[in-house]
């Protein structure tokens, strides 16, 4: 149970803070973050609570995290619902707080908050095609990263950097593409609070995607690794 | 003593580095930092001075931290007050030490300085109730981190650099809502320089709402944590 | 073997990433990372690989790190060419991956993809010494970083991190010179999707300096460096 | 021999990187890296060079550093007259490769270099003053950041980091009231490559504040630090 919760105050901080800073500050006049805070906020994010929460529920924060963890053979699969559960929720409720701290702004209109998208939903105007592949190949190579520096032959205490600043990596390159997801409860909690119709029928691309992405990454470092993991 | 004068040094460079990277550099024509190189600036005057002292004091720098540790069974009560006063009193050294750098310029005004406000003081136009929860959502997640990064089962070495990027990412999320405090110290000691009537009125909220969000972080993490922590 | 593979898809990513922040996000209208955003991306894709692959293959990802390596005594020199040739292969293969992603945007035109250039093909018009005399002292510069970082001395674990923000730095210095290689593999996968005729026939530099300046990093940190390397 | 040329290249590599992207990649049109650039340049010639050459020389790269060390008892009285020189040489090594890349641009003028000025040559305006107090009190934290992040109870490892991203600090702070020095080999090497008769004039304050900065940090840190340094 305390991994559960920890799971969802983990991914709230992740929406709350990676989707927080593209809602509140990437277009502010003059003196605003851009793309590279926003890339920024949402690695910081996975850094803390990998420091704050790692020892306790191993900081997932991701549906496709856990996946591919599993098929790589470092997560227990029959605690896959339950946390995928806890993360969903989490997100939810990291969207909810973004959403009444930014309506307390006179002329606030949700927009887009700050859903994923391809085609017209796609902040630079990406296709379908390019916005799955993306995904994929993103999300393949986060879990390359996961497995790798928590790998028991990687330094000790550093997979929480790398993994972090692999998000912020994966953010810098892929905004433009689809906003960047790699994270299904991420796409899933903007998707609800975002204004018009689109996100919610766009969903099923950034829950299929990055799951296609870890497994991929999951049977492909299996293979890698040197040795057997302790 | 020894712990408060490092209190009071780190306090002052909070202030200095932070509130002063905001002063002299933010808006800086053409080549200014933007609220990325502030909230960069911020953070790492914590990692530094989680390095440089750390280790004399503990480096809480801010009375909300002091409070949620002792919530959360980290820090003495008994040492709280002496504590909160070398802070406040560094905060106030460091902010007119950029008050006097500040107004070495020809047509220098201190306007708002880097005070916190809400309503028509926020920097974005937010209103009390946002301020009050973003204060007490952005405190309540820094002390997780604090209590999560420092706990026996966290990496060794990397608390100070975890605890600083999370207030890089926090001033990322919430500079446009209330200029962020998350630290009564560091805003007592602007609004005492700001120009006008408005940041001492107003100075209520960023000593409750930090606190606050500190004490429920403070139980919260006191549930979460693994075993007890040595 | 996996050895091979590793470089593979460590090169990919360098491209994919570097090249891919370049290329996609650099220059967005408003929100684009600019030039910080990409040496930030340069840097990312070394740490992420350092700390996921550093321990099958080493984390080349270059053929002028493998050869500085070698004259360095630290990388037996019959594996040079298998690495070199898997380096390319994947940095090729990251650029086409990239190539898709990026013609999936209305109205996209390679132009000059993420080339390297001199004279009229530098971003800021330098010429030919410039870009020669810029790519041997960055490549120096690289190959003592990485020399020293992982000497048996140095502090165990912080050599990723050190590597790859020592590529972070080489870019914010030199994108405006060459567009930054110290890399022909990467620069090799760029010309090859480049438009136009140019991109080619100015490839020599970028295989000639990298390799010259890690070849006098090799014999000048060999003498440099205390004791024998365990 | 070896800690003197090692001081040699790190400082060489300070100037080439820290100044080199403030003259080359600061105000490049568009995607420039703006002060946030050139104070992460700065951070990441010493975190670059802590990790390749600290276990060869301590990697002081600074005049005002060394002394610091010697007046806090870390750092032999009689090895600091060579350091200095080799501190200074290794600068003006680094401006002349700067200076001999940054001339192969059509229409290329010095101006004022990476100097560092005050009065009407600081780049926000600030008077001596302001320059006095700002150096003074940038160089006394710098060193307070250094003995600290060292002292033997200091997390092992982390003071490359700490320090390095100490400089990238104080540069987003005081970029705009000086051009940030708090190191006088820096300040020499640019005096004597910038345009005009006023850098080198000014050259008197750069070398005394940062040194006076350094000396009181020495005494202060000398008897804050817990117990006896190993």
């Amino acid at each position: 149970m305390k991994k559960l919760i920890a799971e969802f105050i983990g991914t709230l901080w992740l929406v709350l803070g990676g989707c927080g800073s593209a809602v509140l500050a990437a277009a502010f006049p003059e003196l605003g973050i851009g793309f590279v805070g926003v890339a920024l906020a949402f690695g910081l994010t996975v850094i803390t609570m990998a420091y704050a929460i790692g020892h306790i529920s191993g900081c997932h924060l991701n549906p496709a995290v856990s996946i591919g963890l599993a098929i790589g053979g470092r997560f227990d699969k029959k605690d896959l619902l339950p946390y995928i559960i806890a993360q969903v929720m989490g997100a939810i409720a990291g969207a909810g707080i973004l959403y009444t701290i930014a309506s307390g702004k006179v002329g606030f209109e949700a927009g887009g908050f700050a859903a994923n998208g391809f085609g017209e939903h796609s902040p630079g105007g990406y296709d379908m095609i390019s916005a799955f592949i993306t995904e994929v190949a993103m999300t393949f190579m986060f879990l390359i990263i996961i497995l790798g520096a928590t790998h028991s032959k990687a330094p000790k205490g550093m997979a929480g950097l790398a993994i972090g600043l692999g998000l912020t990596l994966i953010h810098l390159i892929s905004i433009p593409v689809t906003n960047t997801s790699v994270n299904p409860a991420r796409s899933t909690s903007q998707a609800l609070f975002a204004d018009g119709s689109w996100a919610i029928p766009q969903l099923w691309l950034f829950w299929i995607a990055p799951i296609l992405g870890a497994i991929i990454a999951g049977v492909v470092y299996k293979y890698l690794s040197p040795e057997s993991n302790d």
